[in-house]
């Protein structure tokens, strides 16, 4: 019977792969010139299988009688793995019952205030509690003496600091900076409206401008995975950390991060991409001001229902770590994390046309355990072809080619965070390939 | 008992209104140098009382000792009409029972994507069917051949609508203008990032360059309450209809609105401000894809919970208007409208001091009622007093002042959709100040 539901599992997941295929190019041959340019960079609209496709096929019969016509269609299915769709913990929360359910009555949360003694008047007191707890649970960030700024997503915090951290009052635009490869939305979020208050001056490696300028240390970095410290050596410049990735499912915690802005998104840590909800831990209290004013400008603060369920969530995760009968969240996606790293490296391993970076073994003052970085993305290398994102494409493998990240075209970032289905056919499908 | 119950409500009243005064005060002193002059213009943040001390302060008995006290100072009391927070139709929701209730497990909406086969990939298909059946319902709006784009309210939508329409690669940015009175934040959303692809130029009236121009047409108006039309006589110009107040409680609805882009939210139509869901009705499919990318590099789409709620909250509307055993929600919250209105004027006319806008009569097509604008503000005039909003905020009625919409200073926006205790004692003072 294991064997049978097995099978079935693996016939769906081929289904599924195709429909990803035809959808993706159903959409791509759709594909618009005005905005192909920004498409190409988000690569988030046309490149992404549906789900409503795994509800529609639940007749398992069905696909018994049609598996000789899937199986022979195995090696055209188109696998995305471009964005870092974070769906690998659903099958955690799965598990979780009421404890993690959110009920929202129809007269509760209609007004835009939360709490007009913070700062950031539309942030929820729950999710202050909810942040700061966990953040001492976990060890990777000093809360005290911080003021905390919700953003849709941690993207709208980026925005947020930019605004407040540019003179308003200047003739020439604030240069921001991030050293290569670099995460590919931030020169898009910096210039797509043109601003005046800021630009996007390019790899902080060789910004050697005597004038201010803000940079981006995201660490661990997206899309390679390294642990980060600023590199320009200027002392005009302010310093926005992206701890995204800052989680003991991706890296040894070494102590709690202490700098001026943070930022920090449920997307990465619990997997709640579509809550759409961010943090920033901010020193000063003008900066974490004006970035709620540009909070308030843009979209006239932050979801109340996101909120709530992102403090549920959050006080779920610190509970975990509290409970002895039960596996904590962050044991369940460091193994997932760990195991899917010692797949990719096997299968990367039976051949000589790919690489992938090594890390340093840390202990994790959270865990205790010893261990290298388990990213988020898998930044591959080609190391005979010298335009990987496309070999692979041809090959039917959606990933972010390298100059995206300010970097050389020989590397890819492909998602380690997707379904179980999808991250199976990457593994099997990366050794298959000859040339 | 009605009696003594209507009497401790009074006193609460009094002293939520107190402690609104005491924190307004608090946090006006505070207030920074940096951002003054954006939060004046926004007049979010210091200006509101705290819900939370409302539930802090409830014990009743403690309240009935200090009346004497409190009564004293009631005409020390500040009123914040400033903002228009709609808090008026939380009884109405609170009547309603489980059919509004949402309930979220926590491994449900975690991808960022709703339908990728959607020109607006992260907007729910529930939403989707809530908002075209209740515009149905309504018929205030043609929704067959249109797009719709969710937004984190309708200011997204909005700031997405501009970069959707101005040109990416033109030497000066798109012109922006809208009618005097105008909605206040508009000039600010429109150039608070100096961006190079738009900004404000003001009252359409006066625009008359031999320019491409956006107009923003708000009807019913914001500030005012009239019914709009464009008014530039350009023939370079490109419309955006904000229609977040064209729902039957504010004004008769005449035909469905059929226009290009137009702008709705759940902020104003049912009362879910702090669900900030918008969506916009949008022919031009590409203008479409265009405002989606907007929201794509903005936020990276808009919260899951709280479309699912507005979808609720939607059809639940919908639903109310079927049903002959209930109030419909349209039918409540036309009455509280109306009921307010007549309240307001009886207090001006007690006066020689102000004077209201008036309205001509119409049937509404979707009540059969005729009546004339019962809007969301009142657009009040001092007819003695140049600097109405200071005249009145020595009064303790905080107003947002004529200049700030593009018209004299002589009118102040005041909110209509406050919680009842404010309402009355605004209705109770106006007539009552002499000079």
């Amino acid at each position: 019977m294991a064997d049978y539901v097995f099978f079935l599992k693996n016939v769906l997941m081929v289904s599924l792969a195709m429909n990803m295929g035809l959808i993706w190019k159903i959409s791509y041959d759709d594909e618009d010139n005005i905005t192909t340019s920004i498409q190409q960079k988000l690569h988030f609209h046309p490149l992404y299988f549906n789900r409503q496709n795994e509800r529609q096929h639940d007749d398992d019969e069905a696909y018994v009688t049609k598996r000789t016509q899937m199986l022979a269609s195995l090696e055209s299915v188109v696998i995305n793995l471009d964005h870092g769709d974070p769906t690998m913990y659903e099958t955690f929360w799965k598990q979780k019952g009421e404890e993690t359910t959110v009920v929202t009555s129809s007269w509760q949360h209609i007004s835009y205030f939360s709490d007009i003694k913070n700062v950031c008047w539309f942030l929820e007191p729950g999710l202050v509690s909810a942040i700061t707890r966990l953040h001492k649970v976990v060890g990777n960030a000093v809360t005290e003496g911080r003021h905390i700024v919700v953003g849709t997503g941690s993207s709208q915090l980026y925005q947020a600091a930019l605004y407040a951290l540019s003179p308003p009052n200047t003739s020439t635009p604030m240069n921001v900076v991030s050293a290569a490869p670099y995460y590919s939305s931030y020169p898009l979020m910096t210039d797509y409206l043109k601003s005046g208050l800021h630009k996007w001056a390019g790899d902080a490696y060789t910004f050697n401008k005597e004038e201010p300028y803000i940079e981006l240390v995201t660490s661990p970095n997206n899309p390679d995975g390294f642990t980060r410290q600023d590199v320009v050596k200027g002392d005009k410049g302010i310093l926005i950390h992206d701890l995204a990735y800052y989680w003991p499912q991706y890296t040894p915690i070494l102590s709690p991060a202490d700098y001026d802005i943070m930022l920090f998104t449920v997307s990465k840590s619990t997997g709640h991409a579509g809550t759409r909800i961010g943090w920033a831990l901010v020193k000063d209290r003008e900066i974490a001001k004006k970035m709620t004013t540009f909070i308030e400008i843009n979209t006239i603060g932050v979801s109340k229902d996101s909120q709530i369920r992102a403090a549920k969530i959050l006080e779920a995760v610190s509970d975990s770590c509290n409970q002895k009968e039960a596996e904590s969240f962050f044991d369940y996606s460091y193994k997932l994390m760990a195991e899917r790293w010692k797949k990719i490296k096997a299968a990367v391993n039976k051949t000589q046309l790919f690489s992938l970076p090594n890390f340093p073994q840390e202990t994790c003052s959270f865990s205790g355990r010893t261990f290298g970085q388990l990213p988020a993305f898998a930044w591959l290398k080609c190391e005979e072809v010298d335009d990987c994102e496309s070999f692979l494409r041809r090959h039917k493998i959606l990933t972010r080619g390298g100059k995206h990240f300010g970097a050389s075209t020989k590397y890819v970032r492909i998602s380690m965070l997707s379904r179980e289905s999808e991250f199976n056919l990457l593994t099997e499908r990366l050794p298959a390939i000859i040339s």
